[in-house]
């Protein structure tokens, strides 16, 4: 018998996002090596690290010479580093779809030529483009970099145009750097995600809606399948598969959406695994984390379908009592091995259950042990108790 | 916020089944540490190994010292080694329970004392024992090595009392060194396993009866829950419970049965997670994997109950191809990232079903396209298919 090599999945970045789908990669057999600049990066408690930054391009010559494929757990890894690398291994996603998927310009432009409806938005270079922008777009409304944002971070909230010079203090040194964009603020009835993901011979599939919510820019809570929501799980399938077929993307990727009115808007794509199909690793037949290292090595693509229902908790800033959930039935603990800090996500939890009313009970008695009633409230709500 | 230190399971023996605990114990916040004298051993794959012999006691020293609890991949690491690390370390299973569990004649003494009946037995230790043992216990028998066999290694099977001067010819050096055991072969009905967990406070639970094939003396096919069990899952039940708690047992442990005229008998007992326990990844609601490293630490044990039905197919030597596995729905897939080897168990998959029917249909299918018909036989003809 002749010896075999193991396919060796290299990912940018070493969060919790490398580290779920090292622990994925494994029993697929596939090896993965993980990129950071810090050296204690939580991935690398489960896989080897390579402690680089991102413009180390010696290091990441040595880190393309030793894997089959790079994908990313971190979306703002530079467009050079991201394009140094597709020349010497491939990548994936392609370095195309990240640079739309960096810039919210491009992003929404996207969504728009896509048939996906968005918030009115305006580019803003200028502190006079932002008075312009104001006037058409109207107020309240949101300031965002278009680039490096993530988790409400380079965002500015205006109440009328008042906030004007406030919001231009905060944000106008990102202004010349990498642009803004002005979105009118859109009260939105709900927040929901799809998951999709696509292969490298074309398969595509999306995970059911998730319903979320966020705290402080956060997200907090995410419910799949997303209860009621008709036919929009058809127009959100049909909107993914668009986007991911006008940017050959292979990989999986989340679109973030609010439903006003009962139509869709994009709010923003986030070119890989998400923290709301985090779920999934319990809640669906395969996670969206197999099922990125599965598209990304060009290996078929595992089903989709939820079992029953799921909650997921985010855990920000530090990690509650593991007992309550450990005692659970069907709960699932995730602790991504990270020190605390203020703000920062370090694990999440996930209540699995046949039915709603089930999974209320068991997760209405959960967050009361964990003194997080406030924080399941909306679900709880929504399922019932 | 302060600075946490996350707990670090210590594993000794570094092949699949630590493989698979350091993956289960990393969304718990549990590092893991592997000692293992082969360099390539597969768990060093996911977690940091230390390369070193069971008898390198400065090795295990160091080892004792980063570590919060020592467990076991493999029970037949040498009596010194376990008791010197419980010295200093805590270590589970106790060394104790691993020494009953490692001596055939303890093991089936502790059964008959638990009430468990067992096949006739008797000790060998010279050649004229074993035609002494042959008149008491009648052929057909096997030969077995008290210490050290697994996978059917370390036994002889004699059709009659003829073939004693073979059975001693290749069973005698052992003899001398650990002693034997004859045992009657029972023309058992079927095979069954019970896999339990007991924690540090006495909490026991057991996973429902899984029915076993083995081929060439390996287990082959593991079907769970095994169907038409009746109360032999409260008998099986109670006998482990009675077995953890002579041996004050923590952990994880395999019952081997038989069932002749509907009676349960011991087979043998493996003191850690197990191979006829792996449906449990994906085929219930906690798995194998997970419990072990619970129960190690003193955490909460996670509920038992299974997920629909499983079938576990092992891969013996080499591994089939992958992509049929991929592409049947609720089938999952894991390669242990082994090199290829005749008899070395390499990888397994499980496919679940909600039913026995469509259970049947998927895992016929598979095995068709697999070319594992006859692997997948006698599961199949059980699942009515």
């Amino acid at each position: 018998m002749s010896t075999r090599r193991q396919p060796v999945l290299g990912i940018l970045g070493g969060g919790q996002l490398a580290r779920m789908l090292a622990l994925a990669a494994a029993p697929l057999g596939v090896k993965t090596l993980v990129v950071d600049s810090a050296a204690d990066a939580c991935a690398g408690q489960v896989a080897p690290l390579l402690q680089a930054d991102w413009t180390d391009y010696a290091a990441l010559e040595r880190f393309a010479a030793e894997v089959d494929v790079v994908t990313f757990d971190f979306e703002n890894v530079p467009a050079e580093t991201a394009q140094r690398l597709a020349e010497r291994v491939a990548v994936f996603p392609n370095p195309r779809a990240l640079a739309v998927a960096q810039d919210r310009l491009a992003e929404k432009t996207l969504f728009r030529a896509c048939g996906l409806d968005t918030p009115a938005f305006v580019a803003v270079d200028t502190r006079e483009d932002l008075d312009r922008a104001l006037a058409e777009v109207g107020a309240p409304a949101i300031l965002k970099t278009r680039r490096l944002g993530y988790d409400g971070k380079g965002q500015f909230r205006l109440r009328s145009a008042a906030d004007a010079d406030a919001a231009w203090a905060e944000l106008g040194a990102p202004a010349r750097q990498h642009g803004l964009i002005l979105e009118a603020f859109v009260p939105f009835e709900r927040e929901l995600s799809v998951l999709a993901v696509r292969g490298r011979d074309g398969d595509f599939r999306t995970w059911p809606l998730t319903r979320n919510w966020h705290s402080d820019g956060v997200l907090s809570l995410s419910l799949a399948p997303a209860p009621d929501v008709g036919e929009l799980q058809a127009r959100a399938t049909e909107l993914a598969r668009t986007l991911a077929e006008r940017l050959d993307y292979v990989g999986v990727f989340a679109l973030e959406l609010f439903v006003r009115d009962g139509v869709l808007l994009g709010n923003e794509m986030a070119p890989r695994v998400h923290n709301s199909g985090h779920w999934s690793i319990e809640g669906a037949v395969t996670s969206q984390f197999e099922n990125h290292v599965r598209s990304v090595l060009g290996l078929p693509l595992g089903d989709t379908a939820a079992r029953g229902l799921s909650l997921m908790f985010n855990w920000i800033g530090a990690l509650p009592d593991a007992a309550p959930v450990l005692r659970t039935v069907d709960a699932h603990w995730h602790d991504y091995g990270k020190q605390a800090r203020a703000g920062r996500k370090v694990g999440h939890a996930t209540v699995c259950a046949g039915d709603a009313a089930a999974l209320a009970a068991r997760a209405g008695t959960l967050a009361a042990a964990l003194g997080r009633g406030a924080q399941a409230a909306p679900a709880l709500a929504l399922l019932g108790r």
